[in-house]
Parts: structure tokens; sequence; C-alpha cells
């Protein structure tokens, strides 16, 4: 069913036809469909829908449709919602509301809702404590497999995932995992302590996600637990939200390496404003930082009138440079982040980029020097001086561009930073002074 | 353990501690342990191994460790190898493995095994066929709950997950599927046809892998089935394998977005003559694209020596166009990717970028002319021409950078390589002649 069709049966009025279309289709679709509608109609729909759907449907709206649906709702549907809402993405709503909102959500909760809501909420954005869940199954080490199965079935339901589950002892210290296959495959009367996995991974609230994600892709786990300070087991974080992370962080890092405030908005959601502002002053900041190459030029004026044709290499050899130092930057700024590089690989990195570097940079000379000698014909002198220039600022460049991302990784910054635009601009003004230098020199000015 | 720790108990030579100690390790871990050593080491180590861990930790070897193991095992030990990997990781050994030890293991494999190797060798790198794997749990529809579950006792260990089971007919055709939640949550003699979703989400074999991890990431899905032309189910992919393809998918975009033919080769391990070839041509390409822009400046040589203050805003020019450009196709290439985007809403992105690029435009060319006036100090021509460039060039920039990578997604090309190095070039030409034209009208010259 698509929104056309939708508005159709709305149109007319089949409203029972309606539900039974959307009661088989799965809840992201149903949320998608939805969504772009207008609160009332939304709000008419939503309410056909069969509870259980309702709540996933729910879960998966934007935040501003969740939004006017907590405030159009009454307190007896917004407590069905809350209990059957999984935690994390009750937390995720919460953190995008209002405050008059958010104020309805914790009237309708009891105590202990009100003070764990409280707790996720004061988690750091990127942490695995901002993206993991409580609904998860606690086991005994003294269950055998009957008793677990027996209280997967009564609990299970509400459980964000059963097939991942965790032994604790009496202070909540994670002791074992027991997975639901070796639960089913397992006799009845094995005991959970024979059964269970004793060497844990797990990742601690604090942690960023985006370290937790590389641990989903290192070893494929469906699940991961998250444990405080105190050892004490305190959520999960399930693979359909690490996901969800891999994306964003990787959407991130796309914006922050192209100059961009990174945003979670969807481009075609997003506001012009909004848009224009992610991007205007990282513009600013580098049309400032590019007067420095301009000041420079100012500074060898008398080179360049003397010999005009020198100018015509300067795109060029500020585009190579900007290119050759974006290269080495992407690859270093991609392998920290998804933790193939760290900071103690500097003297590999460095070796390996100034090998590569004189590599590139010799075979760009080369081919540029026959150009300049072959079809430009300007002359040895201006040749040699572009070519050399060449060499050195590709060697220059992959070095500073490999070099910053990692001197940010050590002083705690985001490494993506250190991209293509920022060292495009260091770079040009080292370009810009070489070339000078060496004209300087081989035309004898 | 680590490699120094290990390295000094096989000196000592303490097998039985070094078994004891790697048994309780992840094998993903032990896989990374025992990858850097010799190969007659590791043969050693691994022969130690219990066979369950040995064939996991053999999944996550690197394909030069695979090898030699394959080269330098027995055919029984192969066999037993064979028989416990998942069909997937086989079909990823073959494919890297050398053309003698493809035969090693064929020759070890029955005929139907055969059968199915060459079949899925067959479907393209990156369809959903290359990563799709074969042990999933098949049920009928007129079992109840218990015989399901009896049968997965049976058969569940052989298979890559047991948490989705497959309802297929007699001829294969998909019917439906049903998660052992709800097995285990449902009553013994519950049909299969009462308890299974019969609105299947699924792809086809030729489907492309980014577009299957898009569904895993919107839907949350822990497998996916695979059918083929004739809607017969022929394979299931896994979250974890689609979490390495979403992973490399992003890092593809990542190196071809900065000018690097893709490599799924690491960093560290990679060899510096294999990182060269993989920039060099594309800085040779761009470096002769930008000779047109050095054309453009030698046409306007006359104008520049009569002013030669021209020259210093030339960089600052150049490289804001290109960041201007960057932005706007960085958040295309992403859109298109994660499938936020698509073709159609081409007008809708032209319109968007339009409005921000005037906005845009505005501030940076404001900015620029108060500092060309107050700092500066170039007069009032120098100061228009250079503000009026910024704008046309931000506007041009954003339109260009935003519709290639369209364009290219409408021509099946790769967005990806609609991105800054390319659209830089093309907009630095663009700009020097708006530059120019400005200058000769605006200085009368």
């Amino acid at each position: 069913m698509n929104e056309v069709k939708l508005l159709e049966m709305i149109e007319k009025k089949e409203y029972v036809k309606i539900k039974e279309r959307l009661s088989q289709m799965n809840e992201v679709d149903v949320a998608d469909l939805l969504d772009p509608l207008d609160e009332n109609t939304t709000l008419l729909i939503f309410r056909m829908l069969p509870k259980d759907l309702a709540v996933g449907v729910f879960a998966h709206f934007s935040s501003e449709q969740q939004s006017s649906i907590v405030n159009s709702i009454t307190d007896k549907e917004l407590t069905h919602i809350l209990d059957e809402l999984f935690f994390d993405d009750m937390i995720d709503m919460i953190e995008e509301m209002p405050a008059n909102l958010v104020d309805k959500i914790l009237k309708n909760s009891n105590t202990e809702e009100r003070n764990l809501i409280n707790q996720f909420l004061k988690y750091p954005v990127d942490s695995a404590g901002s993206i993991m869940t409580i609904e998860y199954v606690v086991l005994k080490k003294h269950m055998i497999v009957g008793e677990a199965l027996a209280h997967i079935r009564k609990t299970g339901l509400n459980k964000e995932t059963i097939y991942t589950c965790y032994v604790v002892n009496d202070k909540r210290i994670l002791e074992g995992i027991v997975s639901l296959r070796n639960l089913v495959i397992a006799d009845e009367d094995t005991k959970i302590s024979d059964l269970m996995e004793e060497d844990i991974i797990y990742v601690h609230t604090h942690d960023d996600r985006e370290s937790v994600g590389n641990l989903f892709i290192k070893y494929g786990f469906m699940a991961l637990p998250v444990v405080d300070k105190e050892n004490r087991l305190t959520g999960i974080i399930t693979f359909d939200d690490i996901l969800d992370v891999i994306e964003q962080e990787a959407t991130e890092d796309f914006q922050i390496m192209a100059a961009m405030a990174p945003s979670e908005e969807k481009y075609l959601d997003a506001s012009v404003m909004s848009l224009a502002k992610q991007r205007v002053p990282w513009l600013l900041l580098l049309m400032v930082g590019a007067t420095i190459t301009g000041g420079i030029i100012t500074r060898f004026e008398g080179l360049l009138s003397s010999v005009v044709v020198l100018t015509a290499f300067i795109p060029m050899l500020m585009d190579t440079g900007g290119n050759s130092g974006n290269q080495s930057s992407t690859l270093i700024i991609r392998g920290l982040a998804i933790g193939e590089i760290s900071f103690k690989d500097k003297w590999k990195v460095f070796w390996k980029e100034f090998r590569i570097s004189i590599i590139s940079g010799i075979i760009l000379a080369s081919v540029n020097f026959l150009k300049n000698i072959l079809i430009d014909r300007v002359g040895l002198s201006v040749s040699l001086t572009v070519s050399l220039t060449l060499i050195v600022t590709v060697v220059l460049a992959k070095l500073i561009g490999s070099m910053l991302p990692l001197g940010a990784k050590k002083l705690n910054l985001d490494p993506a930073i250190m991209a293509g635009p920022l060292i495009t601009t260091i770079v040009d003004a080292i370009t810009l002074t070489v070339y000078f230098t060496f004209a300087s020199i081989l035309l004898g000015l």
C-alpha cells in the first residue's frame, strides 16, 4: 500500500479495509506511510491499529510525529504505549521531546521508571549507555535448562531479545552468558553453570558507541552486555541498534570530512536554514584560512609579474597537493574510525606514506615535465620548477595528510576534522612557498 | 593472552597450557593471535585446538593463512574443516585461493557440494547471492511447534542461525517465516501455519548487497531470505555478514570519494606498491584535468599582469568553490548510498541547494567584501569583482556538486566518483572564467 492509495481509502472511509491492510505490513513500513500525514489523520489511523502493532509503529515514528501523538492521546493510552515500548526507544523519544511532553510522560510513569529514565538521560550522547536497553533475560547459575526455558517463556515476550541470556549473581555482577540456541539444544536438566560461556566480552556504560560498533563488526555479536563502574550488569546493546550506530557514525564522518557540522537530520527533511547553518561556518573559516595563501602570492608578486607563465601552474599544483593530502588523510581517518589503525602505528604510517609519496611524486612530476617541455613549451627552467615543486608538494601533502589525523586522535579530537578541506588549505600555502622558492632559485630571480 | 606471551610459551613448549588458554578465548581473538605467526608455528598451534574452535578460528584467518593451512594439512583434516565450515565462509575462502588449492578442496567435496560451490562462485561480487549462506532451518506448514522444536534440536547445531526459521512448500517456494522466540513461547501443539509471518521481506540473489544492507538497517532484521528468479528459497543472509558489508561499503565510498580505487586490503597490511597503484591513476587524471584551469589563466595573462593583485585571490576563490561543491556532493552521495535520496528527488535537491547556495554565497561574499575594503584595501572594483565571483562560484559549485552524483546514479555509475576531487577540478575552471569575466567588466579591461 502506498500513500496515495491510503489517502483514497481514508477519503472513502474504508476503515475496516485500512486496518486489515496495515495489520499485514511491517511496523517500519506502516510508520513510514503514516509519518507524512497530518496530525489528525495519523492519530485516526494510529488508534485503529492492533495494540501490538501500534507500539511498534510508534517507536518508528519521527520525533515530531511522536510528540504530536503524545500531546493528543489520553493518559490511559499513553500509559499503554509506555508500558510496551522498549526502554531504549523510550529514551530516544524523550531526548528529542519538548519539556512539557516529557513532563506528561514522567507523570504517567511510576517512581522506579522515573528514576531509571533520569539515570539514562545522564549518559553522554555517544556512549554505550545511551543506546543500551534494560529488557533482557536474566538467569541464575544454579538453574537447570528446563527452569531457564520456563522462565524465558514467562518473561520473554517483553524482552528486546531472548536469544542471549545473562547469568548474574546476587550483586548483579555478570557471571556468564548463554544463548537460546544452546538452551534449546541442551538436555532439560543440564545446569546453566555448565552451559554458560564465562569469557565474556562486555563494554562499559561510558565507552564510545563507535568502538562498540567495531566490536560488533569484529565478533559478529547479536548483543553485548554493558556494565557500570562496579561491573554490575546495567543493560545490553542489540545488533539492530548497532546497525543504526554504524550507519550514523559513517555519515557523521562523511559530513565532518567534507567540512560540515555533523547532523542526524535527513537531507530531504532538513530545512534550508539548518543545512546552511551546517555548512557556512566551516566555509567561512576555510575562506579566511585561504587568504594566507593569497598573502604568499602577494609577497611574490614581483616574481609572478616578471614570469607570468608561473601563474598558470598554480591551480594544478594546488589541486594535486590537495588531492594527495586528501587521499592519505581519508585512509588514516577511516582506519582510525574502524579500529584498524591506532596512534602507536604513527611511524609505520609515516614511513609508508613517505615511500608512497616519493613514488607518486616522481610519476606525476615525470608526466608533467614531459607535458611542460613537449606541449606547453615553457622552457627547461620553468618545467623543472613546476616538476620539482610537484614532488615536494606530494611528499609534504601525504605526510601532513596522514600525520594530522593521528595527532588529532592523540589529542582526543575527532580525526575526521583533519580531512581534505583543512589539509588542502594548509598544503596550499606550503605548495606556493615551495613553488616560489624553487622559482627564485632556478629562474635566478 | 598476547603474541609475546604466546611465543614465550611456545619457546618453553608449554603446549597443554597454550591449549587451555586458547580454548577460553573467542575464536576471532585466537585467529588474530595466530595469523601473524609463521606457517609452521600456526599449524602446530592450530592442530592443538579443540575441533569446534579450530573451524571457527580457521574461518577468521586471513586468506594467506587459510591457503597455507589448506596446503599443509591432510585430506582427512581438510574434509573435517570443510564439513564444519559454514557455506558462506567456504565460498569466501575459495574466492581468494590459488587454483591448485581450490582443486584440493573440490577433490575433498562430494558431487552435490561441488555443484553448489560452482553455482555460488557465479554470483556477482557485490550481489546478495555472494554473501548468503545455505545453512538455515527449514520447516513445513503442517508441522506443530513440538515437531518444529524437535527438528531444530536435531539439525540446529549445523545451522548458521536457528533464530529465524523458514517455511517452504514442496517446490521450495517460501511461504512464511517463524522466529525461535515465537516457537519457544507458543504452545507445543500450535500449528506452524498459524504462527508464521506470511508478509515476508526478501531479496533476490542478484540484488546489490549495499541495498540489502540498507534493508537490514531499516528493519533491524536478524536474517533475510534470498530467493532465485523462480522465487525459490536459495539462501539466507545473516546480520553478522551484513555488518561487514555495511562497513566495507562505507570504506569503499570513502576511498572513491577521495579519488582512489577502492580496495579491501587493510592499510597496515597493504604494500607500498599496491597503495601507490590505488592512488596514482586518479592523481594523474586530475592533474591533467587541472591544466584546463591553467589554460584559462594563460588566456587572461594580459589581465593578470595589468592588475597583479587579482592573482592573490585565486587560491581563496578556488578553495571556496571546491569546498562548497564538496559539501553538496558528499551529502547527496551519502544520501544515495543509504537510500535516503533517489534520482526522482532531483528537483527537490536542486531547489534546496540553490537556496542554500544563495544564502551561503551572500554571507561569504559580505565577509569577504568587508575584509577586501577594510583590511586588504584593494579598492571597490577589485572587492566587488572578488565578492560577486564568490556568490556565483558558490551557487554553481553547489548545483554541480549536487547534480553530478544524481546524474551518475541515473547512468548506473557509482555516484561516489562525483565527489570533492572531481567537482573541485570542474569548479576551478568555472570559477576562474567567472572571475576574469567580472574583472574585465568591472575593471574595464
